[in-house]
């Protein structure tokens, strides 16, 4: 696309123009037609929108996606293009006086109350309230949820990795290959930011959300130098004098005098990886960060471990040949079936562990040795990438080589060498690094951050609590399906000690909670269930961001509700916080809430005779 | 945006504008700039783009995303604010004169061979080989796998729902809310439609694919309606006679004839659902689908049931009350505590399929009371939806009541109504549902099939297998990582029946294999598996489609790729495809390839000493 274009795509796609009133469900259309025709239009509706469960088996949420529904409310307006679409789509028999409404409909009249974004938010707390005529109000609904849903559920997740992680760690998102195509990557991008990532490698994210970005090589740059010979420009210029040295022959020195510090040979680290990294070097001398896991030292153990590994694997097999395994099916032969190798390495006799620390030490030879030649030229290399292998393992046996290195050729920061890792992390892993005392000091993370695998989606909902001032309540057998009807105030109470203790909800009519007085919390549903709470702290949840047909709220900037994150969940005990069986944080309703569910709920439900 | 905008934004976005070459992984940059630096940029690459394993436990995959990816090589461009961004965020040492040399880059010197889009296909077959200068084959990466990875995912899954319901089975997908933001949801429609769904509720999926849409209403809507007092039009014109009638009239006179065939007393129907359904028909008199689950019949039975169930929630929780459970901490008294209530009724004493009975009756009888009075004014209604309960139950007492009343009334399609249902249903819930015989004419599935829950990643890679002639081969520890050098052709061999028997891989210097003789083929990296096939006949796999810097054959339809996956799907055995325990597939190489592989690995692996 030509620059102008760009620039303008650039500009749209930073106010999300793939967000527009037809990113919704038919239904919502069909309704509203259904709404205009019986003139229900401008019945005065409230919706909340929340979810019922925290995901990733966790007790809290980040509320986020807020700055994009404002922005999709700035922009709503059905184009003609839309209105021709959405006549070929309806039936022939709609009034057609019904598209002309369409072209003028803007949510002008819609109110919206929202959670500040970047707030831990728990089940049923509304985190958006939406008020205005029932036809607008209902047509927000789809893309509402859509926007929330993902950026909620990413930026939970990111927090998760976060507090797992601890805060001295630099996090960075590598997910872009592994989303829901280019837009789901650029989402995961933004909110994994927000959640408390340090940056990304989406160039595009970068660009379009000003957030930082990193990245080094991959092992095809590594694979793509085959020996010494490919390395075509061997010279780099000292950073200080600017006098030019062989940066390979300094190297070439190096490598000679460290191999036994790594407990190799030099004859057995590949030519092919030392030209690569050199040509890296030379590429970014500032900025040198590689990739060592590409190959095994070939030494006479590891290949001999690795030859009694095939013959093993031959022989687990060999009951297939000898076997009576053999037949033929649609002319296949099967003597022995072809079937897909899986992991065999799991059931070999070499464990992860053996194997990892063998994968390194050529990486790590030839690291070291361009490294010290860089520093030799008055720079400072920044670190390696482990992708592959026992992390804990390799990671301490790195650290505990540049330390060594550091300490013989006196070279202090070469102990504090950056190590990063990258090999299909999650959330346990890290947890699981942490108990065995890893050395990472970076992790870059993608499939399990932006698939959120363990829970791929937050289940938000969008239902109405009133119309025309007449409260609905939503019944369901499954009690926590339940809907609380009415328009709705929240607030969240807090302790002596600063941390939040409880989250209530009150009918909109009511006195708000007063601080260090008695407050009385139920269980929206069960009677038995039932707390006082002292605020030392009460703070409302809700404020107007939407009204009149604009915002009435600045917007926080990126930054701030990354900030926001995590100066809300600091307010949150740990063991709501905690991995494995969190505390369940309350949210509670008012006496006078819970008598008014619970009296529509009968009036939806006449006492009968208990059988 | 105004209309002169959307119509370009609509251009764009069906061309993919969001695909651009900075949405990619920085590392590919810095790679980038360190082979231009090294004057590696034009070393002759070859990578092939494949995954090592089949997604949801299955033994299939369709690979989809090939047109993306062409229209991302032909619109491959790096606009002035891409540089002038990439100059901000690179290191200040970086040569001014690569940045120069970016702005002209262009894919005019890669050739990209493929798959067909639609094709079924299986690991370790390059769906992509990319060959062309090392730079420009670098740089496609990260976009090349974001492109391919999640279309090819969904379309399988899609696929696999497809199976799992039968040709005959209306399959919608409506999970825009719950995909990855907009663009997410998007490819959610489009991937899921080629995978054999009939539309999709996403209405601008349907604008820009041209997809068919479909939906009707929400619990919402019927909630929105209290009483019949809401009603304020009444009247529908005869679809013939153009006569005007008081359509609630003639309903309730239906209802109450038939009310004691649905087994419910009037009095316990909804009419304010009756009021919703009654606009709706009014709206859709040619398109009435309802939604029948929001009210159970207010019947003595139910609402005992009902108080019975409160009664034994509360009582189970006494113990909470009368324990040792009182404790005071940060504030709250705890007597009892309030924690989440999740699925109660899954505890309670009442089944699943008992409440699951009672929940439509409501529904059931204000929709035929409507559906016949559509009747008497010349329409036919369509059906109902199911959002919730025993959706097998439940639409077995539909279908029958539906048949009951056709009978006596003497409307022969009555017994033929549409009967849709949508709450969270899997692969697992319709192949459940099957054994259980449902009566289900529709599915509307969202979560599972747009977030691929089951797997929500497909992992492809994108692997150098060649570099200037040389062929490179990546060692791991895990033996299915270990990558198949060089440049290969794959052929899938078939047999009499025109099944699919086993894909091969050959060099792509070797003979062709030929129809009616025998082709040895081998397991690549166990030395014991090894078959012979007789094929009748030999599909080569790889089609060149990008050359010269342009397509160079044609690309399928939408409709076309949705053809190619059924057809493709057709020829494969059904013990590959089954749910439970399918047969892998194999994926061969031959005996050429086999030995070059082995060559290389112990050029890589010297043998020593078994220990």
């Amino acid at each position: 696309m030509s620059d102008n274009e760009n620039k303008l795509w650039c500009q749209n796609k930073r106010q999300n123009c793939v967000v527009q009133p037809l990113l919704t469900d038919l239904y919502q259309i069909t309704m509203a037609y259904a709404y205009w025709k019986s003139e229900k239009m401008n019945d005065y509706a409230v919706f909340d929108l929340f979810f019922r469960k925290n995901p990733f088996q966790g007790e809290f949420t980040i509320f986020a996606g807020l700055e994009e529904c404002i922005k999709f409310l700035e922009k709503f307006h059905y184009s003609s293009s839309d209105i021709k679409y959405l006549k070929s789509t309806m039936p022939s028999s709609i009034d057609e006086r019904f598209f002309e409404y369409l072209k003028d409909l803007t949510p002008k009249d819609v109110t919206i109350y929202a959670v500040e974004e970047g707030s831990v938010v728990f089940p049923r707390i509304p985190l958006l309230r939406v008020e205005g005529p029932l036809i607008m109000v209902q047509l927000l609904e789809t893309t509402l949820l859509t926007l929330v849903n993902y950026a909620s559920l990413m930026a939970t997740n990111a927090a998760r990795f976060r507090m797992a992680a601890g805060k001295n760690i630099t996090l960075l998102e590598f997910g872009l290959r592994r989303a829901q195509g280019p837009d789901g990557g650029l989402s995961a991008s933004k909110y994994s930011y927000i959640g408390g990532f340090d940056g990304t490698s989406n160039v595009l994210a970068g660009k379009l959300y000003n957030i930082p970005v990193g990245g080094t090589h991959a092992h095809s740059y590594i694979t793509s130098f085959i020996t010494l010979d490919d390395l075509r420009e061997k010279t780099l210029a000292h950073k200080e004098t600017g006098k030019v040295y062989d940066l390979l022959e300094l190297a070439y020195k190096h490598r000679n005098s460290i191999a036994a510090d790594i407990g190799a040979l030099v004859s057995e680290a590949s030519n092919g990886e030392l030209a690569a990294l050199i040509s890296y070097a030379i590429a970014f001398p500032q900025r040198f960060l590689a990739l060592v896991d590409t190959y095994d030292v070939e030494s006479i153990e590891s290949s001999a471990k690795r030859q009694a590994y095939i013959v093993s694997l031959n022989v687990k097999n060999k009951h297939l040949i000898n076997g009576s395994n053999k037949h033929t099916q649609n002319g296949v032969r099967n003597d022995p079936v072809i079937s897909e190798s899986t992991s065999h390495h799991k059931n070999g006799f070499l464990s992860q562990g053996e194997l990892g620390e063998l994968y390194v030490r050529s990486g790590l030879l030839n690291f070291c040795a361009v490294a010290l030649a860089l520093n030799d030229l008055g720079y400072k290399a920044i670190g390696i990438r482990l992708d592959s292998g026992d992390l804990a393992y390799q990671s301490n046996f790195a650290r505990d080589l540049f330390e060594r290195i550091g300490i013989k050729y006196n070279i202090p920061w070469f102990g504090k060498l950056t190590i990063c890792a990258s090999n299909d992390i999650n959330e346990e892993t890290i947890l699981s690094l942490n108990e065995q005392n890893h050395k990472i000091d970076c992790f870059g993370i993608g499939t399990h951050l932006v698939t959120c695998q363990r829970q791929p989606a937050l289940g938000c909902v969008y239902k109405m609590v009133e119309i025309n001032d007449q409260p609905r309540i939503k019944i369901s057998h499954d009690v926590s399906k339940i809907s609380i009807p009415g328009k709705k105030v929240a607030f969240r109470l807090y302790g002596a000690d600063g941390c939040a203790l409880i989250d209530l909800l009150q009918r909109s009519t009511e006195e708000i909670p007063q601080v260090k007085h008695k407050v009385l919390c139920r269980h929206p549903f069960q009677e038995s269930k039932r707390a006082y709470v002292i605020p030392t702290r009460v703070e409302p949840l809700h404020k107007v961001y939407w009204k009149n047909g604009k915002l009435c709220q600045p917007l926080l900037t990126l930054q701030e509700i990354r900030n926001k994150v995590q100066e809300s969940l600091r307010t949150l005990r740990n063991d709501h916080k905690r991995n494995l069986n969190p505390t369940p944080y309350k949210v509670a309703v008012s006496d006078d809430l819970y008598n008014f569910i619970h009296d529509l709920w009968l009036q939806h439900a006449p006492i009968g005779e208990l059988s």
